[in-house]
């Protein structure tokens, strides 16, 4: 598992019969998932994790491909030269959220894997290197930083940023990949391995219902809006709540609460997004008045002056009522993500191999972060969705058809023959 | 330290001298205290928690004063016959809130001592039997129930109740105990050691600013308003945060803020207290619709009626913002505690003993419960309140001025002179 260092598999004709895309699927279901909910809790470097790793090599070898891991713990499987120029190369993630579904991620892994075995089924000659990766950390619900593996390679995380990112018991990630079996000491970009990439195109269930509404099981991404994360602290004064006359009061819940409500009218008036859904309260007390009251906003919007309209009038109405509850308001930025517009070559290349004149593909743009919003910025990138008919996604009633699931597949299969093969 | 053995410390003449209050104080301040804050962590069972055992037993045998532990780990020092009838006892308790501050709880223990040596200095001769008690787990910070050791003794609990407390760690009672070096085999009502109570009287520092706004240090109370606790489930739909549109979610963080906000609207009107001061959030992530919001609502009024009314206002208030939200609303009634008026008789004398006719005594209500509440429906029972100038509570800035204290000393050693010297 050093990385950096190919480890070519055993002649074809030893090894054992890959498994199918329902195959894989069923595979890969039960790791990490939480029986009594059907959520998926696979964090980075934890034994879920190093389980969905562990079937990730195995689903490599078992198809003659070339297995590495790169100094940042992503996993590569080759078919080709491991690490060629001008490479095309396809995947996703197989971490998840706290009680995540089961889509997000690993359909775009398995349906690489699959793709692979359509492409070799059709006898398709790659005249491009062709890999699958598994991006470590993308949803990054142990450290806090979204798509950790593809922004160390891309450079957009440096090693001492990475360095400082510690989980919830003060573990590091150095840490953490260390008592997962990875030599975490060269972690940090890796701009030659970058530059071989000469296309990423990552497969993603749907995160709305769009699809579903345009009445299509597979589409092209146009663009992930711009979005980030504020830290709300709103300071007021731990008190008894048995004997504190509601004049004497300086409670922080009361102006959490109206931020709260006015964060959704002012998203939904600029057909934007705007969610508290993390909250920390001290001393989180039943007979307590809060002392502090710390919400998390995510807010994403179509452009970047919208999204910071929105940002900034929710600061303000917060200021405000900060005033009328005597609690002192504090607002930090954690994450901001420019809007990705994905490569508009590969993107119009991708519809012309996947629509017609008279059944266009659709092109849509999704406010979800992805490991190929990141590479986008250095290499030329495209998404395929994958139809959700409910349209919830990190939840477990996220979902995909099983015929949209194959379909998505034979998408991709279109793509990497259409990209590698001619 | 079995219970109900009391074990007798050796002839005065050889004890150390007793400490002042000052000492006392300062003895038990660093106990269970957050450098960094101020606050106090000394929840049952833990380490912080037996050091401040340590001390009552120290102050008790350096009195010269006969110590025991209950069946139930409540801590008790005689003077004069151990558990002997008709007996006045004096106390409080010696745990917190976390964050808590110095003065709830360790005020009334420390004056109690104090006031016994002032007795002493007095040259007072006790005709009925005096003791001071700890009690144990009042604030209810670790099981999540307020006064478990009076409780115990007052059959206010029953064995089998206690036994199925447990900490957020999921440590029972009876294990915490345990480990503490307590023998947990025999907790349950006490009758016998109740019946031999004839009197209790608690001080305890003021949780509001009542007597500041009066201009006096004591004042004596005449009731404990009813008071609750609910917890509020609000069910919503785990989704993404960036993709799901607003119209498609299902997010009680927003049934949670409006129900927040009308809580305090409807206390305020009412002359009552209502306060969300705990949250839980699911699955609590900044990039996630929340799944499910549970809230604690802690509510107070003057009378029973009132209390009702506020708490019906504002569950149907949160049903039909449920209803507005696609966020369905659960309600459960955690606990309950009935107005406790104090005994009119001795509530009367302490107003006797402690006011004249030009300067009387203040005699106020409050909202927070006691175990001098808990006693109240057995024991004819009293309590003192000594000023707080900032009327906060259950947090580190809760204060009380050291004249102020003395003067709480004084007037609980006037009680107590009055009660069991004549």
């Amino acid at each position: 598992m050093n990385p950096g260092v190919p480890t070519r598999s055993a002649p074809a004709e030893r090894l054992p019969t890959p498994l199918s895309f329902q195959e894989m699927w069923r595979d890969l279901a039960p790791i990490g998932r939480n029986a009594a909910t059907g959520g998926y809790r696979r964090f980075a470097w934890t034994g879920a994790d190093a389980d969905c790793r562990a079937w990730f090599r195995t689903q490599a070898e078992s198809r003659g491909l070339a297995y590495e891991v790169d100094r940042n713990g992503n996993q590569w499987a080759w078919l080709g030269e491991p690490g060629g120029a001008n490479a095309v190369v396809t995947g996703s993630h197989l971490d998840s959220v706290p009680e995540g579904g089961a889509f997000d991620g690993p359909l775009g892994v398995v349906s690489s894997f699959a793709a692979l075995d359509e492409l070799r089924a059709r006898g398709a000659q790659p005249t491009r290197p062709l890999a699958v990766v598994n991006f470590g950390d993308e949803e990054g619900a142990r450290f806090g930083l979204a798509c950790v593996g593809s922004r160390l390679t891309a450079g957009q995380l440096t090693t001492e940023q990475a360095h400082a990112l510690r989980d919830a018991d003060g573990v590091t990630l150095a840490q953490a990949m260390e008592r997962a079996g990875y030599d975490p000491s060269g972690i940090g970009p890796d701009p030659e391995r970058l530059a071989r990439i000469g296309a990423f195109v990552e497969l993603h269930v749907e995160q709305g219902r769009a699809l579903d509404r345009m009445g299509h099981a597979v589409g092209v991404a146009s663009a992930i809006w711009p979005h980030g994360r504020w830290r709300f602290d709103f300071h007021g004064e731990a008190n008894h709540a048995g004997t504190t006359r509601i004049e004497d009061r300086r409670d922080p819940m009361l102006t959490y609460a109206s931020t709260v409500l006015t964060a959704r009218e002012k998203a939904r008036l600029a057909g934007a997004l705007a969610t508290f859904g993390k909250v920390g309260v001290e001393p989180n007390g039943v007979n307590a008045v809060a002392s502090l009251v710390r919400g998390w906003l995510d807010t994403r919007a179509a452009d970047e002056d919208t999204l910071s309209a929105v940002v900034g009038e929710i600061e303000r109405a917060a200021a405000a009522y900060g005033e009328r509850d005597g609690v002192e308001v504090r607002v930090t930025r954690e994450s901001f993500t420019p809007v990705v517009e994905f490569d508009h070559g590969l993107r119009d290349k991708l519809a012309g191999l996947l629509g017609t004149e008279d059944v266009p593909v659709p092109v849509l743009p999704t406010g979800a972060g992805h490991d190929a919003g990141i590479l986008s910025a250095a290499v030329p990138t495209a998404m395929l969705f994958v139809r959700n008919p409910t349209g919830v996604s990190h939840s477990p009633a996220e979902t995909a058809a099983e015929d949209d699931c194959l379909a998505g597949v034979t998408a991709l299969a279109d793509v990497l023959e259409g990209l590698a093969c001619h």
